[in-house]
């Protein structure tokens, strides 16, 4: 139901039934590698087209996610599912695969988000007994689409992020035990006028701050609500301009711990130079949240977290004709489920 | 709620309390022209590019809805909007604009009946008192993207379809006077293996079949039920493949008048040479919709009409790379609001 202006709160509880997680060899190399289900050693899934690729990483997570529920994709009434590519092609030819009722949506990065909060509300509603959220991404077929040929070897500045390789996805049920999709709060559209998809980090995190300030504002909390706030994927430079804008905002952020996937998805001292300010793309939030963040919700070492993923809306032509880049970002918050 | 396995029933009555229709000069030269809002002579709207053009569109239609809905932009509390252009930017920047909490979502044709469906459902469920859901494309953008550069003048078979430079938006709201959405059907991806982009409609013509015969199972209803069911946007090929399929499917369409968007916007007698099988792309069954039908129903010439929107999942580069044509049809049932 409505809670406040432009957030849900889901009276009826919907759990997460199961996650599964799948990256590739750089993920691998982060603190991270013993939360995720499926690591590949190496970037191209012995497929012959990197979106091939990338279209396997989200089958491989939504086929994991359904049998770790202990359902069969029949039981999943709804799949909400998107990715970075031009016409969300690697999340379309995977719901031609699963041939799961499908919702395609696309917010950028901020899709992992997006996504859960529409299947939550999906099952909110009683408007499905299991809705599923997915998202993907992948470093070549990103690269190639929006910035360079990869083979032209382009350097980059520091304040560039690198799209993880990863995919994730999230049954959410009715009934059962997991981790509880307590609300969601819906961004609207922030722009600041910076034109550089080097600095993504920078042209996002006003719109987490938006949005951040939205969600306390509609259901009247402060941050000590939770244990943990994350934004993804804002990286090193969009992280300390975001904690910035949040103190002058005079947001309480001291009460609660406040991360960011883009950065926790990387190790800093041995990947630095190839992952810049840190990690990007729709497979990162997604990863870490269904990896990470999952693992320590349901082990019960996280009670309340609020996952506050972000998204450049801009294309390679738009950036072409000299626009801003319009940013967004999706938060929902997940609670362990004891009461 | 929940009706059979893929269908929303939308108990609570979510009224489309306004629409608003926006076209260009070739939609202008259609029957239909008396049920746009806003007609433009020129296709470039005064704007220095065609995505301009596009996305300005899109403003239009969605600022004129939420005029005639009598309300402000402000008690807009989502906006579900989608288009044709890579990372749905016509939609992103016209979020920017608004200022909405924005949903992005992708269904390439049938992204109108996605927007609807999700606006009702939210509706429908207590989670706004009002949302917008808003489709776009331009026929010129579209030809540069999908196609071939406008300027080479690339000549196109008799089954290509021509896209619809329009757009049309919807306000959804809780309560009060118009056409009821009292029901949806969301498609699951069907893909016959047709690989050719200048026949999208014998490509989506079994993803429109499948959604119809899902939505008249999970409702237990037949085509009689229905004054109107109109498939967009399957142009003149698709609509005799889908005719065919449907009587092979034993689907009583003899009950009911079944028509398509893509070949009511254009005049076939004096258009047929430009327009080839018929109108595509997100404006057209937005427009005819949103347009024509809401009038008809308003009017109370249609009660009961079932619309069934198909959108082809691919992209230039899976093309490009021999992947076939994912199709999808999303249908959403609107009424007169008579009981």
């Amino acid at each position: 139901m409505l809670q406040g202006h432009q957030s849900w709160k889901f009276e009826n509880r919907p759990v997460i039934k199961a996650t599964a997680t799948v990256v590739g060899p750089d993920e691998a190399m982060g603190p991270l590698v013993d939360d995720f289900d499926i690591v590949h050693g190496d970037l191209s899934l012995k497929q012959d087209s990197w979106e091939k690729a990338e279209k396997m990483l989200m089958e491989e997570a939504a086929k994991l996610a359904i049998e770790n529920a202990g359902i069969t994709k029949e039981d999943v009434q709804f799949y909400v599912g998107g990715d970075l590519m031009n016409q969300i092609i690697s999340n379309g030819f995977a719901a031609r695969t699963l041939s799961i009722p499908y919702i395609g949506i696309f917010g950028a990065c901020s899709t992992s988000m997006e996504g859960l909060a529409i299947s939550s509300m999906i099952v909110n509603s009683g408007s499905a007994k299991y809705a599923m959220a997915g998202t993907c991404s992948h470093n070549c077929t990103a690269e190639k689409q929006f910035r360079y040929p990869t083979e032209y070897g382009s350097q980059k500045p520091p304040t560039a992020q690198y799209t993880v390789t990863g995919a994730g996805a999230a049954v959410v049920s009715r009934h059962g035990k997991g981790p509880v999709v307590t609300g969601a709060t819906i961004g609207r559209v922030v722009d600041m006028g910076i034109k550089d998809p080097f600095n993504m980090g920078a042209a996002m995190a006003p719109a987490a701050v938006d949005t951040i300030t939205a969600h306390f504002r509609d259901f009247q909390r402060e941050p000590g609500y939770y244990d943990l706030i994350v934004t993804g994927d804002l990286a090193k430079v969009g992280y300390d301009i975001a904690s910035e804008l949040l103190e002058k905002h005079k947001i309480p952020m001291h009460q609660t711990t406040y991360k960011d996937c883009g950065m926790m998805i990387y190790d800093y001292d041995k990947q630095s130079v190839q992952v810049q300010a840190g990690g990007s793309g729709c497979g990162c939030s997604a990863t870490v949240t269904y990896g990470h963040i999952m693992k320590k919700l349901r082990k019960g070492e996280l009670k309340r977290v609020l996952v506050v993923a972000t998204g450049a809306l801009h294309s390679p032509l738009s950036f072409q004709q000299g626009e801003s880049i319009p940013c967004i970002a999706h938060a929902v918050a997940i609670e362990s489920g004891e009461e």
